[in-house]
């Protein structure tokens, strides 16, 4: 790895609070990467050499321009929420720590407007007078930045009515700073929010967003329990279809994996029982429970209906859901990793019946039901009893041929964790934002390596990492 | 018809509001039935023998009571802004008029309670200070009951985001006074909401609802202009799969209609563009926007950048929709009417190109997209250049061959209206709750004749109209 002048960088950057504790430092230069054993294997040793806070727009302002004289690589940090290194300096130089800006800047009907650093949970408090949520949020919502979820995250508990962060709309704005000698700040709206989001910050430095808001319901949690797999996720589908009936989480969790993980809800969860965990509005009670019963599905869980001691200590039920289901596992079983599957439609139901048939037991299943491009679908976050990353290549092999897609959590690359194809719009963006190239690095293939084959398969490994693997 | 003890009943119902004016009770038993010519030669002679206007539930008790006792038929009215004779007293006896129930009774986050008379821009208008709005509405928005529309009505403005008033949820509970000697009165909610929800008031009188709201975002109303109608009609099914572009209303009607019928837009609609009208939420119009440039649309309107002085005069956006599409048409052209058509997933693109391509002029394309079991597809409201009633029904045939299955608003009946078959769920409720068969007679063929046969094509003809036709 090149030697950066951290020295110079140092004085050029005094009145802004550093961090060169190795120790502090390298807990700042990881996330949950962890949850993947490749990852973990190849990413274990990474760390930058200096952490700086930002807490002003003007602070990110002047750590981009000391950093581009110096040509010292700079990777933004929100929370450290991501699982696929999102967050981590594989070229070391500096982290660029954005949670000191946390400020929830302004709150209208229908939009909420701050800083990037600022916890979704915090963002919530704040817009929950107004009787309004945010639409989206991970299950890390206690801990994770807004920004942070936007620049390395897709979706999750609310995508079943709204779809995914990709969907015009889902961010009405973000506010950018580029990697350049006099960095610009930019604006990004309508189909420019795509340059950014979703990039891990390989191409700008989002410092505020604009956020649509929802109304904030009153969300009962449900857990309903079925004998068979492919019934819950009939039934999880067929909710999903109804339009009149609000929810905010639907999810399948196939046994024993609500049993052997869900420690504190395991007293709900009798031995075999697949489940569907529902957020469903109050005021959808009365239709949830009729739908429900179509379907004969056993209510083993609602959470307005259980006494208040009982509450005290549960979790909330988007706790169990998303990353959190692989994190409850990881949790009992150290030996468990996951995968991230979508069963497009309209064959989603057949697809996930063929491959639990294949590889239920290694591969136990779990499906996030989400409005995708329109239509209600399924993905996956199965769990996966990792023995060889070759068996799991093999697992992930095994789902593509059978037709569902892999977004590979056990890659750090852009591509290779999602459409395994060059983003052209976030390549020209970067080429314009970060001309030298000091944003991230690694972490976009297309501007690493132009010409590499997405088509062989064969895994990419960032130059800077080669020494260690 | 039988004659009905009218005299007796005056006496039994004294204090309540009686109207036996001819002229007015006449005017009291009609809808907009004229929109079909089918319906105009058939209704067109219909009237009650006296109104009765109640202006509480205790009145609605006793009049169902007393007409029970005198063995005199009651149908029920809202604001009688129907289009299918649904208020409209084939048997003679009464019109029970419920617009002096007209009061919100209770606002809460995410619903409303109010008496089933009351008019839908009331009911709003009570609502918009908690910064909430119905789901849905018809067009007939600033007239129409809520009781009517859940009686008589199936979606209309909302439905491309909540579907329709058939799916669970969108109705939350309706109370229901039984037509008895001793009238009962029932709450029904979950799947109860379907005994009497389109049942045209044949088995029970809605004195109550209990809606939910949405919040009431601030919508703009734009009209998107293409060359090409099947361009129109692809943009729209591919706006209406934006799940998070918050719209309200989604339309395409093709040239000429906008230009021939919409006067006070006239000068935003040049000849020959086939139009796209959409409400969307402000919150989403840089999406919007950006969406509208893929499909290279052409905004030709936009509520937001007209000037006050221009926006003077002009009616909502909504009041080109739905059946005021067929509304304006008449006003204009008499010899207008125009059919109920659906076109199902996944083909309705392919299947409306189809029959545009067939019968084009004669039935110039409206499409208003959906939310339909979860999917986005399009209903039509085509109109159609009427000539002769064998030639409208062949015109029915042709989409019906095609696979565009019709309700048919040239039929009086729930089940040539609707699905051509009984429903089971409502025959057994009039069974309980309308012994004597004494609500609405003639609009429901399953209980007028349980052995018709609705797959000869056959059109049914209530006995008390035979006589006349």
């Amino acid at each position: 790895m090149m030697a950066h002048d951290i020295a110079a960088l140092k004085v050029r950057l005094a009145g802004i609070r550093l961090e060169e504790n190795p120790a502090i430092v390298r807990q700042r230069s990881r996330d949950f990467f962890w949850y993947s054993p490749t990852l973990k294997r190849q990413l274990e040793h990474i760390t930058a050499d200096l952490i700086a806070f930002a807490t002003s727009e003007e602070d990110v302002v002047r750590i981009l321009s000391e950093c581009f004289a110096l040509g010292i690589p700079v990777t933004p940090r929100g929370a450290g929420t991501g699982n696929y290194g999102q967050a981590m300096p594989l070229a070391g130089g500096v982290v660029l720590d954005l949670s000191g800006l946390d400020k929830v800047l302004e709150i209208a009907p229908g939009w909420v407007r701050a800083q990037a650093g600022a916890i979704i949970a915090d963002i919530e408090t704040a817009c929950r007078p107004s009787g309004q949520e945010l639409r989206l949020h991970p299950s890390t919502y206690r801990t994770a930045s807004i920004g942070g979820f936007i620049a390395g995250g897709s979706g999750g508990v609310g995508s079943i009515t709204w779809g995914g962060l990709r969907d015009l709309g889902n961010i009405i704005r973000l506010r950018v700073v580029t990697m350049e000698a006099s960095p610009r700040i930019l604006d990004l709206t309508g189909e420019d929010v795509a340059r950014v989001a979703h990039a891990y910050g390989t191409n700008g430095i989002i410092t505020e967003v604009e956020m649509p808001l929802a109304p904030a319901y009153d969300w009962i949690e449900a857990i309903i329990g079925f004998d068979d797999f492919a019934e819950a996720a009939a039934y999880a589908n067929a909710l999903g279809e109804q339009d009149a009936i609000l929810k905010k989480l639907l999810a399948v969790i196939a046994a024993p994996i609500p049993q052997d993980y869900f420690l504190r809800h395991r007293k709900y969860l009798p031995l075999g029982k697949h489940v569907a965990l529902v957020m469903v509005a109050s005021i959808a009670l009365d239709a949830f429970t009729a739908f429900t019963a179509r379907y004969a599905g056993e209510t083993l869980f609602r959470s307005d209906l259980i006494a208040p001691e009982d509450a005290k200590g549960l979790p909330p039920l988007y706790e169990l859901s998303w990353n959190h289901t692989t994190l409850r596992a990881l949790r009992v079983d150290p030996g468990i990793t996951y995968l991230q599957v979508l069963y497009p439609f309209p064959t989603q139901l057949d697809l996930v019946a063929r491959i639990h048939a294949e590889l239920g037991d290694e591969v136990p299943a779990h499906l996030e039901f989400v409005r995708f491009d329109g239509k209600i679908t399924c993905f996956g976050l199965p769990l996966i009893r990792f023995t060889t990353e070759q068996r799991l290549d093999e697992i992930v092999a095994i789902h593509e041929q059978m037709g569902a897609p892999i977004f590979n959590p056990h890659r750090y690359t852009l591509e290779e964790g999602g459409m395994k194809q060059t983003d052209a719009v976030q390549l020209a963006f970067k080429r314009e934002a970060d001309p030298a190239g000091l944003l991230n690095p690694g972490k976009m293939i297309a501007w690493e390596q132009p010409d590499f084959d997405f088509d062989t398969g064969r895994t990419y490994l960032f130059p800077g990492l080669q020494g260690s693997n």
